[in-house]
């Protein structure tokens, strides 16, 4: 939580955090700020004081609602440091945090955050480490970042927005099942519209889009929704002009955000249009039984990884690649089990097999549960998501309900 | 021009480019790769050279849809490199990197670019700087980087692709202006809905998304809607529990997306509902009056800075602070004159009274053309704008058309 970061920067020897970027869509500075419409903002946070947040005046107001101290950029005037940067923006903007640095009295280790422009941030630290050597600028893998580790377990406001965004998720889920088993089928099992033209991916996709906008949600534009081979290759998007078809596995992965880069939902569903083949039949069977089994399993204060662990073994008795028996598989079960869900659609903690042992189920994280199989070349792939909290009170609680169902019944068609 | 980079770069004394992060919101990577669901990608490219994208295995199938050469980060062992890194993940990643410059050939200055993670970059760049001492990296402030060069001129499938934002953009402005307009007036002059509730500003913004949605575009999270002293502050978006009245400046700065981090459109009207004051009414002829008077004047080839600074005359002529003037003004004519749009919001051409001298007004360039006054103390605030593309012909295209009026006459209310 928020109130940890002081003991995280004491942990890694940091005097200070310097955080760039704008307030949106840059999750440690949403993080600090609560977002809104400010633009190239500085952050500085010195250990055991309060934030300190410094943007343009054209932005003063969006600022202000971040309820931190807010000064402007106009204080340190920029005609005249360009001036005397002899006409170098670079070092002009260096020069600027130097300014920034001595007025606030930043000195020692400083860790760098936020998600902005590497070639201009590049270009100014250059100049700054060299006008600045009593403060050494510290950088960390995102993964594993004092803000992860912050971010990593959630307050009840967190968990009620993400709530939000689940309920949103499974209403939107609900629509495009009705949408899709409502269409007629044409004799080759492809869906059809009313005009008599083939529904497309990209037709359903539209449609999705709409009702998450409807809910005030983002429609989170890389989400899944990929139907036979695209199905199989666990990131594919699917193409926008396949079209929809009976007895193919549709791989449905939506995570929308709130608008202006806010909380996630994780959430996936895998159908198969008015039958199932038995071979996707009998993967869907593994991916749900390996579900359920994990959720029966899942104990307050494990380990996250010991459950990738034993989902893997349970798909290699089935007889399945995992990253237990195979080196970058690239069929059968691909990827690791879940990962944490909040400001970042992945963050901490992990449950990859080599994750640190502080990835744990402790009381406060949101995590995601998602086993699959995939077999791309034989145009087939299934997961299952849904999204836990890991409560206080040490109850597993799924954040939004939504059935099971493999195989949707086509309302006018029958085999 | 995607053409141009080589030129570019040979200008600047590149001999490689170095691109990072996800190929969505990166407008440097989606550049080069045309966006889709790729994510912590690296792109290399050689001087006239194509380039290589090097990516994770889920995501081969979404990164080909760039037609560039593709390679997996699955042919660098990561296991093998992070116990040989000694767990340090930063330092693995430096490994991989100097790995792929090794496998490419690369040597020399290496541009460094992309919108990701600083923190993670920091932290690897400083390892990799030490373990390839024959690559320098360079960074360059992102306002006149090579690619806001290059993405300066557009190509026709690029116009093509703004110019049907700008046609979604104006199509939701004038559902907007309808929706306004339906509503009835208490007597205080609050509009109000059907259930007798006020209607608020986050009303209409519910509804502006819906509509952009529909019609696949993204809503853009911070556009303005903005009333009353709001509407005097160029940037603020806005509170969505003003109420909407009549006789107050509404801004409406609407710049909505593609999705996937596409191309933008930028617009803005300015009105006043039922009525307007009388002081309201003269900020309005003066920035029409200019607005009307600059776009007669744009002449190919001409300094963009030109007109800023006519900008400025004219409304010093009418008594305002204007940054001719005034450093730093907070109330009158307080930004410059407009901007490039494309993959960017914000992007070269500049026309600020000290932009360089080589933003001119060239064949291929999309600008924005945006007088404005502000007087946030007066509860006022005007301005309009729209995109123009520059045509090869020299003739100055409006790309969406849309009225300019500034009262809005109420359906169901007369004076």
């Amino acid at each position: 939580m928020k109130s940890d970061l002081d003991a995280l920067m004491q942990a890694k020897n940091l005097d200070a955090i310097l955080v760039l970027g704008n307030a949106e869509h840059n999750p440690p500075m949403y993080y600090l700020t609560g977002g809104g419409h400010v633009s190239a903002a500085t952050l500085i946070k010195k250990h055991s004081e309060g934030a300190v947040l410094f943007c343009g005046d054209m932005e003063r107001d969006e600022a202000a609602k971040s309820g931190l101290t807010i000064r402007l950029y106009s204080e340190y005037p920029w005609q005249e440091m360009l001036k005397e940067a002899g006409d170098d923006v670079a070092l002009m903007n260096a020069m600027r945090l130097q300014r920034i640095f001595n007025d606030l009295n930043v000195s020692g280790r400083v860790g760098v955050y936020g998600h902005s422009d590497l070639s201009s941030f590049f270009a100014v630290i250059n100049h700054f480490q060299r006008l600045m050597p009593g403060a050494t600028l510290v950088g960390e893998p995102r993964d594993n970042s004092i803000f992860m580790y912050a971010m990593e377990t959630k307050d009840e406001e967190e968990v009620a927005r993400i709530r939000r965004m689940g309920k949103i998720t499974t209403e939107v889920v609900g629509l495009t099942r009705d949408f899709l088993t409502s269409h007629n089928v044409r004799s080759d099992e492809v869906l059809i519209k009313e005009d008599g033209a083939p529904l497309s991916l990209g037709d359903v996709k539209t449609q999705i889009n709409l009702w998450l906008a409807e809910r005030g949600a983002v429609p989170t534009e890389g989400y899944i929704f990929a139907i036979g081979r695209d199905a199989g290759v666990p990131h594919s998007q699917g193409n926008p002009n396949d079209l929809m078809r009976l007895g193919q596995t549709i791989v449905f992965d939506i995570y929308p955000q709130e608008q202006g880069g806010g909380y996630f939902y994780d959430f996936t569903r895998t159908w198969s249009l008015g039958y199932a083949t038995p071979e996707a039949q009998k993967l869907y069977d593994q991916v749900n039984d390996i579900y359920d089994k994990l959720i029966e399993d899942l104990d307050l204060n494990a380990s996250f990884r010991d459950y990738q662990r034993m989902t893997c073994e349970y798909y290699e008795s089935k007889g399945h690649q995992t990253p237990l028996n195979t080196k970058d598989p690239k069929q059968g079960y691909v990827h690791s089990l879940g990962h944490g869900v909040g400001l970042n659609i992945h963050e901490r903690p992990w449950s990859g097999l080599t994750a640190n042992d502080d990835n744990i189920l402790k009381p406060g994280v949101i995590i995601t549960i998602e086993p699959g199989l995939y077999y791309p070349e034989k145009g087939m792939g299934v997961r299952i998501e849904d999204s836990y909290w890991v409560r206080p009170d040490g109850v597993m609680e799924k954040l939004a309900e939504y059935p099971y169902d493999f195989v949707l019944p086509m309302k006018k068609w029958k085999k």
